[in-house]
């Protein structure tokens, strides 16, 4: 079993990098927090056997040999970046909890037949370089490495000078070497396995999701002198545009979600008409043709409120990303896992993101999720018990042990 | 008369300093720019006789004698600041304008009974330290100097450390010294002129502002996981909210005029829904008791939303400038001025806020419009022609002799 004391302190210790003062962590994808924490991820497992490679991504993988030469190894991942406001758990206890099965491994001296790689994945959150999921997605060849490092932060740095300055870049090409399957543990980051009492989720896959760029462009114009009739004002229009989001996800109950997270406003001065506006959209549903009525809907509305307003309103769809079913054997495994262990459990589709959605494209994959307290993260204040990340991380190690023999 | 080819030189030699790539100006309130402007003004000044000094707000006075000792001095003014997008005339007509009227003084070698004083308010602009009108409200004792220093601009730097990084402060306590008048030439920013041909407004007064910030806090969360009836989204509370700015204005015409300018959301995520939206309202209205009855209806509108959405909505007063009457015999005076001068004019009630409000509380004020194209300003491109600002600058003359008698 896991040494759930050392995952534990394995957590806090790596929540001093980037710690915020409401008790959160604001460490962005290669930011010099992030730094902090992977000289800490390859020192650990360096300490526990594993041998630490990087590729050009600045993908981490920790290597702990198994006993059949010529198998491609079971990675376990998840990631190391966080939001801006974020917690100390999502992404972070799938990479820990990988390091706490490393610790098994030596411990107990027990090997497997394949190789383990405990995997941390670059700008998951897509908080500092959007998309989401970016390096994980280049991994399965769901965009190019090209495309992924010309992405640029708000500041205008781009992915792959970010990588540079924090010196995160290895030599192997990222996508190159192959995996036998993949597991990703995480906090739920919803509210259902709270609710229902359950420690585990035994995930089946995950939403599909879409995100778009929308630019409004009206005229600049001063606030005292110009008449209301005679305005183009690109925030009137954009805030009647960002509030149909959540109208248009109302529409769709019960799953579908639309969130507007990202908001510049030009001039952005207090007596000047805005002339233009640039906001994010996010929208989700297990089901993509629901996501697809809701892009339609949102596209109807801008056309009305660009006829309503003299404002031209542009909308680019940045990223899509179709929902995934995660590998059946893989999902009994974890099922399995969990009845093995007396943990109450149930079936769940994932709201959020995560790698093992690019990697199920490439490998057969599975994830396991704990609770979060009331469903809340990406907030300083999330928060998860050492007990349910102890037992996520020993259904874990137990479906390691599952998928190492098929 | 006014040598118009020296003032249109004046205004296009002044606008390379923060010239923008649209044909604009961004010239900050302190900013560098701002400081070369400002020697501009000093050189140019001296070398038509004046002696150029500086109040403690970095107000600057370029005075030219007059021949009866012991009269206080007849002051013409505006500012050379700008909007981050702003235009070429906002502001720099009327002290380019004084810079006019004392070539002419100085050409002609008439002298007048009173000195005359060319004034360049600091920050009047508004867009880098709220409130607008700054420095001629300390100058009129609206402010203290001690609240106008602490103002900060939005990288936290403070107004005082700002006037001191350019060496902008004289000595002097700002508003220590007399005036007998005070006269400002301003483009109308608006369309009434162009719209009736009229080539003067005649500026009777300037309507009320109120300026607020409102900072509504709800909880951050994952935009993927958290279920929309489980959400405290700031950003959508926020947007119906600053839709309804546009129905209260439109609810009371014809004059009234409502605008949010400035946004900021936190954390600013694409994933992370809004646990904070902190944005501007600009509220004017040529009758107090109408700014005062649409704030009310806002205030209304920030509960009835902060019910809906489970946020709080916190709305801060940060600047009310109450409708200004200006004195009748110098409104008289440019009417005349005008009629003599056999151009079309017409009475006009400012939109825009003027240092011109604030000096009125304590000297006899009025102030001279001329036409501006399509009535748009804070916009790059802001435009006026060189036979307007001419007649408007001759019609400033002719006031200032009518001043100097009275
Ligand atoms: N796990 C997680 O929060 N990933 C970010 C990607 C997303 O937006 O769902
Ligand atoms: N003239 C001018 O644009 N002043 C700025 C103050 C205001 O907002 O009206």
């Amino acid at each position: 079993a896991i040494d759930s004391d050392a995952l534990w302190q394995d957590i806090m210790e790596t929540a001093q990098f980037g710690a915020t003062e409401k008790g959160g962590l604001c460490r962005l994808a290669l930011s010099a927090e992030d730094r902090q924490v992977r000289n800490w991820f390859t020192q650990t497992a360096e300490a526990l056997g594993a041998t630490v490679t990087s590729d050009d991504m600045g993908n981490q993988f920790a290597r702990f040999e198994g006993t059949e030469p010529g198998l491609a190894p079971i990675a376990i991942g998840s990631h190391l970046d966080t939001q801006p406001t974020g917690g100390k758990y999502d992404g972070i206890i799938g990479v820990l909890g990988g390091i706490a099965v490393l610790r098994t491994l030596k411990e107990s001296g027990r090997r497997l037949r394949h190789p383990v790689e405990i995997v941390n994945w670059t700008n998951e959150e897509g908080a500092r370089f959007a998309p989401a999921m970016l390096s994980s997605g280049v991994f399965a060849k769901i965009f190019t490495a090209d495309f992924a490092k010309s992405r640029v932060d708000a500041e205008g740095t781009r992915f792959d000078a970010a990588l540079a300055s924090i010196d995160a870049a290895g030599d192997e090409p990222c996508g190159e070497h192959p995996l036998a399957a993949y597991l990703e543990l995480h906090i739920e980051q919803g509210p259902m396995l709270e609710a229902e009492h359950c420690t585990i989720g035994v995930v089946t896959g995950v939403q599909g999701m879409r995100w778009y760029e929308v630019t409004v462009t009206g005229r600049d114009s001063h606030a005292g002198t110009t008449p209301m009739t005679m305005r183009a004002d690109a925030l009137q229009a954009a805030s009647r545009l960002m509030a149909s989001v959540q109208e248009i996800a109302l529409n769709r109950p019960p799953h579908a979600v639309g969130t507007v997270g990202m908001v510049t406003v030009k001039p952005n001065s207090r007596n000047t008409i805005p002339g233009e506006v640039i906001f994010s959209v996010d929208l989700r549903d297990p089901n993509d043709d629901v996501v697809i009525a809701m892009e339609n809907s949102f596209r109807d509305r801008a056309g009305a409120l660009s006829r309503e307003y003299g404002v031209s309103i542009g909308i680019r769809e940045i990223w899509d990303s179709p929902a995934v079913h995660f590998d059946q054997r893989l999902i009994d495994a974890v099922s399995f896992a969990a009845r093995a262990q007396h943990l109450p459990s149930r079936e769940i589709t994932s709201g959020a993101g995560h790698d093992a959605a690019y990697l199920a494209r490439i490998v057969p994959t599975t994830m396991i999720f704990v609770p979060c307290a009331g469903g809340i993260s990406h907030n300083e204040s999330e928060s998860a018990t050492r007990e349910d990340i102890a037992a996520g991380a020993n259904v874990l190690l137990q479906t390691l042990f599952i998928a190492d023999r098929q």
